[in-house]
């Protein structure tokens, strides 16, 4: 079962079942970390077609434990794509009309290069000898992508969490070829309290002895249930206390009383049971202590001299930012902070906090009021972009 | 290494540094779960002394990882006591004038029979063999301990968190021998939110190797890591985002830049980890399960018919309250509701909601206001029960 399991996954990171972009020795990826990552490959998915004038490309950029499997079966679980809500023929962001292209981040693990990727060096998986990726280091990659596909510049960086992040990196060091950006759920940095959550989750995983040092493959294991607890921790995150309250309460599990023992007595303990070990078949050990780390760096203003507005100056990228008003995550203060940033350095922004109780999730949640908010700021920009007005 | 600590601790369980009430074959605990506990034991330690009329006795309740130390240098640690900012000679909780009480809760690890004890029937640590202990279980031990001092009444019962809940449940099943009651930074049920972190922490525990289905004593072992993850976990929600961006924020720890590693780079990571490591040279794994499950289980008005105004009905008992305003385990709202419910129930109550920024764990600390409320309930109910107004 191990073995089986340990196969698929690595064929997911080592040659996954999306088109991949494989860059030879000649052009590596400048890390900043300050070594070359080479050779490297990336997953990568679309949707949709490419227009003459390569103006209607829209980049999305996936969360913490996301992956390009965005708009199609999850080659792995099988569910439809994270975000197959909002992406697709007629839907909002309409693949009718735009090129919707989505890779897996460096570092992740479904098949773009991470920690569960062979090393060409050595022939074994990378594991730690990797350095920690940045969310600039991925955003240079996907860069990479881009001129794969001839694109100068996008029309739109779109993504939640850890994929805003991403969007407001674009919208940053590479201005110029992002038209339009709508960080949802994010923040220019993250704070200590998410740094703190994320710590734990990563002693979780390295606590557990099938860890080996981020040398499990080698051995045939996994660290699958420290995984699980650091994905219990996070989940709780993800939700907000009222939608807890309002999902769970107290209820009982399948029993009408208390056992008076450890089983899972309540609703709530067995749903966070099911998200710890549903999440180990799906994702890697190691890249989830990568992936942590991209964001536990990510701080846009310490890159620019403490000045965030500086990270946005001569933008002439759209904004377009979106919170939650349950997401305790990445709270509402967090956006107002960069819209501040962004008006001081004069950009084009508008921001939408949305009334919901179901935490920092929305975002990936159907959403109607989000929908409209994309919807209308996409329509907007696709016009000023001078793209037709669709079907 | 292994060997040392574990003797020492089984030493604390079962011949504790503090004075020990042995209840012998003939006074069982009736628990909860539905059966007895005998022989059973309860550590405590007292300050002070009883006066003649025995009405000035103050019995305090700790918290999920606290004991009876609680104004003495505790035995394992060589700290002071963990309320000695309040209580002692001159202070707030004047031991000069009150007899103050504080004893480990049943299941807790500090000499009071909890699962680190010997079993009698075994010759072996109890491990899981105890059934869950619930709050009602702690307060019926609590009150076969002052019955064992003669004493009717007690002048005040207080403590804060999981203490509030069981001075909400003295209040409530033993109103006539309650003058006055102190919940502090606490609710009448533990909340879905709560209940999932506590799981948490209790995965991480089970998911340790070394915790072997609860018997690591009888293998000379103990789960250290994943009982410091579930530390680290807790932690977090004892403090507010406020005061970790204060403390904290992103700042390096011992460093003038980023390692690209998964060291401690951030002060967060480094204090959190050190809260992990402490923990378990004073706490047992087993006692952590225990005691998380008895918060979980509290539900004061499950217990009466739904109706949290009918746990408090004709009592004569005066009550203070006191939340804090960053305190996101225990929200003012739980204990507006419980403020509610005495009104309800015609009982004399005052509340106080405390601004600060530390949190939860706002109650343990040197916090002005909450010590001037404390000091002001407790002169106002001694001068009602004819207490002598100290010096």
């Amino acid at each position: 079962m191990v073995a089986v399991t340990r196969r698929r996954k690595l064929n997911e990171a080592d040659d996954p079942s999306s088109p991949v972009l494989r860059f030879e020795p000649g052009k590596p990826l400048n890390l900043d970390a300050g070594t070359l990552l080479s050779p490297f490959q990336l997953a990568y998915q679309t949707y949709g077609e490419l227009n003459a004038a390569r103006s209607n490309a829209i980049l999305v950029c996936h969360a913490l434990t996301g992956d390009q499997h965005v708009a199609n079966t999850h080659p792995v679980t099988g569910k439809p794509g994270w975000w197959d809500v909002l992406i697709g023929p007629g839907k909002i962001i309409d693949t009718r009309r735009f090129f919707v292209i989505c890779s897996n981040v460096i570092g992740g693990c479904l098949g773009s290069t991470g920690p569960a990727s062979t090393n060409p060096a050595t022939g074994k998986p990378y594991g730690l000898d990797l350095p920690v990726i940045t969310i600039r280091d991925m955003v240079r990659a996907q860069s990479m992508l881009i001129d794969h596909f001839g694109i100068d510049r996008l029309f739109c960086v779109l993504g939640g969490s850890m994929g805003g992040m991403q969007v407001l990196e674009w919208a940053s060091s590479h201005s110029e070829r992002v038209f339009c950006a709508l960080p949802i759920a994010t923040g220019a940095r993250h704070s200590s309290q998410n740094i703190a959550f994320h710590e734990v989750g990563r002693q979780a995983v390295m606590a557990d002895p099938e860890w080996h040092g981020g040398k499990y493959f080698e051995v045939g294991r996994r660290p699958e249930k420290g995984l699980a607890v650091a994905r219990m921790a996070a989940h709780i995150t993800y939700l907000s206390e009222a939608a807890l309250h309002r999902k769970f309460g107290r209820n009982l599990q399948d029993r009408d009383r208390l056992t008076f023992g450890f089983d899972a007595d309540f609703q709530i303990e067995s749903y966070l049971r099911h998200q710890g070990i549903t999440f180990v078949d799906r994702f890697d050990a190691n890249s989830y202590l990568y992936m942590t780390r991209s964001m536990d760096y990510f701080d846009l203003a310490a890159d620019h001299g403490g000045r965030l507005a500086e990270a946005f100056r001569n933008s002439q990228t759209r904004f377009c930012l979106v919170s939650f008003t349950s997401d305790w995550l990445f709270p509402t203060s967090e956006s107002r902070e960069i819209v501040h940033a962004l008006n001081a350095a004069g950009a084009s922004v508008s921001f939408v906090e949305i009334e919901t109780d179901r935490g920092h999730d929305a975002f990936l949640l159907d959403e109607p009021e989000l929908f409209a908010a994309i919807n209308g700021f996409l329509r907007s920009a696709a016009r000023a972009r001078g793209l037709d007005d669709g079907p």
